[in-house]
């Protein structure tokens, strides 16, 4: 480890970009469930699975593979042996690549590796000077080259906002074009109909051209289940067109504990983890080894409004807790977030979205959807909040890779020969040595004193956020794209968009 | 545990306040550091104990007892078989109680107990309508009262701000005061000079009696060591005063890595852990089985302008080592805190805070000052800053607390007979029995959708807080306390104050 830290700093100093596209993680993970806790919630999933069910509904096909496949379905609630549903689960790989445009950008999923995407789904975005407003497509392609940029996200996501001035219809080919032509890093594709999924997966094709696909994960779709219970067509289909094509799926029980799951966490971790485990078999039926990734999203809730709260003890907890079950199950994991239900970037934002993605980051969470920009419970895309929360991900990032160097030149020995008692260290040789790579530097952390800081203007971290990425979008230069690569994708959304009708739903 | 857990939630729902005046851990302890790491560590600390050694200076007094204890002592450097040392710790209790005046906010410190204590030492406040100014004896007294009424603050620290209108010379006899009359939480002394030390405790034996003073734990010095590897007569005359009356110490090298450490945090820890070592044995030598709390306060910083920084990867790396390190060590650990270089309660602040104490509370920091009200690197002390740490210290009592809540009422498993798949547990009986202890109320986090935040007024965390203090001060009713107790305090502080001239060092 010693040495890998060392190799790190030193990539660091010379490009002053994480060396990895990724994080590999060195720290250990934190597994704070003890056996007898294991086994009661263990014993609740395997309950949900055999004896409650889990419902596949409108969808015919996927109630005949259940059948075929030996599961007992009733109606279209599905129960199957325990055991059985593992032993299909454990066909999914326990970590796997997906591959970017830039080989570079790849990024690895599970095991002991991390990987930050942005907020995903939000119909608003809001900035210090357009306050708040519906997204568009100008600011969904501001998004993506801020995350292209941003060293401290690995991965694009998809719908960073909503760009609401496009057809629904359409809006998919808009969005995939954009990752695809302003960003080398690589992305999810769309899910909300099976032929905008189809789309995702051809257009991802076309990038990396039908051998790659047949060998490789290039592309993944994101879906909900419908909890309590319930997995509709959305998922099945996502299932069929992503995991049919041997690429990636994400499949996130969102819970919001009361309302989706019972007011308990340990029972809405359990029943998350029943959800899960039924997609990923139903996945590896479809396509044994297709990549999965286990969600898991649970929300606590206001007694006082019933709205969704974030960054709360029981949130926090549930990520703990499904990253030990997650690692116990060999699955890469998805969960948790910089996730804030405050409307603006204070001190409230900073505080939930910090807690939620120390245990985020803690937990271990393999893909980390909403990593940064998330605000007002996941309505909103912050501009100024996206560079503020990646700015703490590089943070998270230093402590993941690094862990605690306890190399002989990190012990530091030859410097006490240099410095007396009540001396300082200021100009040692290990500190002349060291100082360069030795501390993370935060670009919108003010630790000027007092007096300096009202010299530059008082400015308070949103007002600097909000130059920052100004900034960053000035100094924006598109990555390498092949011409004739770029002019099918272009061709391809052309194509498409004429035979698809203009639909707002 | 799952018995434990309901129990607390029963008693919180009945009171509406932590059953306990402090944390009793359910949540296992983070320990990151593999074997290797920790006998490198371990083995830095013993050479710096046996071959470097720690100067303690301007005390001829020390010396005289370290070279009777059988220390070799060089000019005023003191090295010692680390075996030794070690073995003299041991006798420090692993965990102890500090009596309050009222019985029921005594605090245990040491083992799974975590005790929260506001910012210490601060000359600067600020507040939302007043802004920065010097903090006077006015100010002080509020803030007394708001960490007395708040729940999630379990010890009163003592400077939670320098009262700069009272003479430095008869400062600490006001402050005294105020803890011990409008407040009933413990609290420390003073250890600025060692005539104050014994006037904190002779103002403590008024409080509590000298056969109950004789027997337990009511008082506690918090002293710095002078870091690198040296300890003054502020620390020895500390441990006089207070360990020699039985009392309970807490010394903390306070380093800022590559200044008063070397640039690398694993020897910055390993320094610290060896400068609190010694102490810890000299305490023991004065008086076997004094309570001694091993402290550790490390930062980071900036190289623009070597300003110290906080909530960085670093300091949080330190957190998590030293409360292992701690833990091996049999010793209570003070460490962390809601830690900020932000001048403002901006989102900066908060990101860092909330980093650093998620760090904290995770590593099991039995005694944590500055847990909540610290600003701009700890020179100024914030009225709302005070009342939104207190807010999500409250969260992680929670998670400390309760852990994960595995029962079989937990489980739910009822719930499963009454919802259907896709349906919700918004009215059934589990959720019924269940919901107003499921979730922590945070007080200062608004849930509510933007339009409603808009019609209040769209008011910001710090808003609200600013007006939650406000409101809390008026309620403020002081702690019961005897007539004559009262007035022997006083006349205490009076024939005092006489007898001290006025002086402003």
């Amino acid at each position: 480890m010693a040495r890998r830290a060392r190799a790190i700093r030193e990539r660091q100093a010379a490009t002053g970009v994480p060396a990895s596209p990724h994080i590999r993680r060195a720290l250990p993970f934190f597994d704070p469930l003890d056996p007898e806790q294991i086994e009661k919630i263990e014993e609740q999933v395997n309950w949900l699975i055999e004896d409650v069910g889990i419902a596949f509904r409108d969808d015919a096909h996927a109630l005949r593979i259940w059948r075929e496949a030996g599961a007992r379905v009733e109606g279209d609630v599905v129960r199957a042996p325990a055991d059985w549903i593992r032993a299909e689960c454990a066909k999914a790989p326990s970590e796997f690549t997906q591959l970017a445009r830039n080989p570079a950008r790849s990024v690895t999923i599970g095991g002991a590796n991390q990987v930050f995407a942005p907020i995903y789904g939000a119909p608003f975005v809001r900035d210090l000077e357009g306050g708040r407003r519906y997204g568009n497509m100008a600011d969904f392609e501001k998004l993506v080259k801020l995350t292209y940029m941003h060293p401290a996200l690995h991965h694009g996501g998809l719908v960073i906002t909503e760009p609401t001035d496009v057809p629904v219809s359409k809006r998919h080919l808009d969005m995939l074009f954009a990752h695809m032509t302003l960003s080398d890093k690589p992305h999810l594709g769309a899910i909300t109909e099976r032929s905008r999924a189809q789309d995702s997966v051809d257009m991802a094709e076309i990038v990396f051209g039908r051998e790659v696909m047949d060998a490789n994960c290039v592309i993944m779709g994101n879906v909900n289940t419908n909890s309590p219970l319930l997995v509709d067509k959305v998922v099945t289909e996502a299932v069929y067109t992503y995991c049919g094509r041997g690429q990636g799926i994400v499949v996130v029980p969102f819970i919001l504990s009361g309302a989706m799951g019972p007011v308990s966490t340990a029972a809405s971790v359990a029943q998350a983890m029943a959800e899960a485990l039924m997609v990923c078999a139903f996945a590896q039926i479809i396509r044994p080894g297709a990549p999965f990734v286990l969600g898991n999203f649970l929300s606590s809730m206001s007694l006082k409004s019933g709205a969704p709260t974030f960054g709360m003890p029981e949130p926090v907890m549930s990520n703990y807790a499904i990253g030990q079950l997650a690692r116990r199950a060999g699955l890469p994991l998805r969960c948790g977030g910089s996730l804030t239900a405050s409307k603006i970037e204070d001190a409230q934002a900073a505080y939930e979205s910090a807690d939620a993605m120390h245990s985020t980051m803690l937990a271990g969470a393999n893909f980390v959807l909403h990593a940064a920009g998330w605000m007002e419970g996941g309505l909103c895309t912050g501009f100024e909040k996206l560079i503020m929360d990646a700015d703490r991900l590089g943070s998270y990032q230093k402590i993941l890779d690094q862990g605690l160097d306890c190399s002989d030149e990190a012990m530091a020995r030859d410097a006490y020969g240099e410095v007396a008692p009540g001396g300082h260290f200021l100009g040692c040789g290990h500190t002349m040595r060291n100082y360069q790579t030795a501390f993370y530097e935060a670009q919108l952390s003010d630790s000027e004193n007092v007096e300096s800081w009202e010299e530059g203007g008082s400015l308070d971290m949103r007002a600097r956020a909000h130059r920052r990425w100004q900034a960053m979008l000035e100094s924006y230069e598109a990555p390498a794209m092949d011409a004739a690569l770029r002019e099918e994708l272009e061709a391809f959304v052309a194509r498409r968009k004429e035979a698809l009708p203009d639909a707002w739903y």
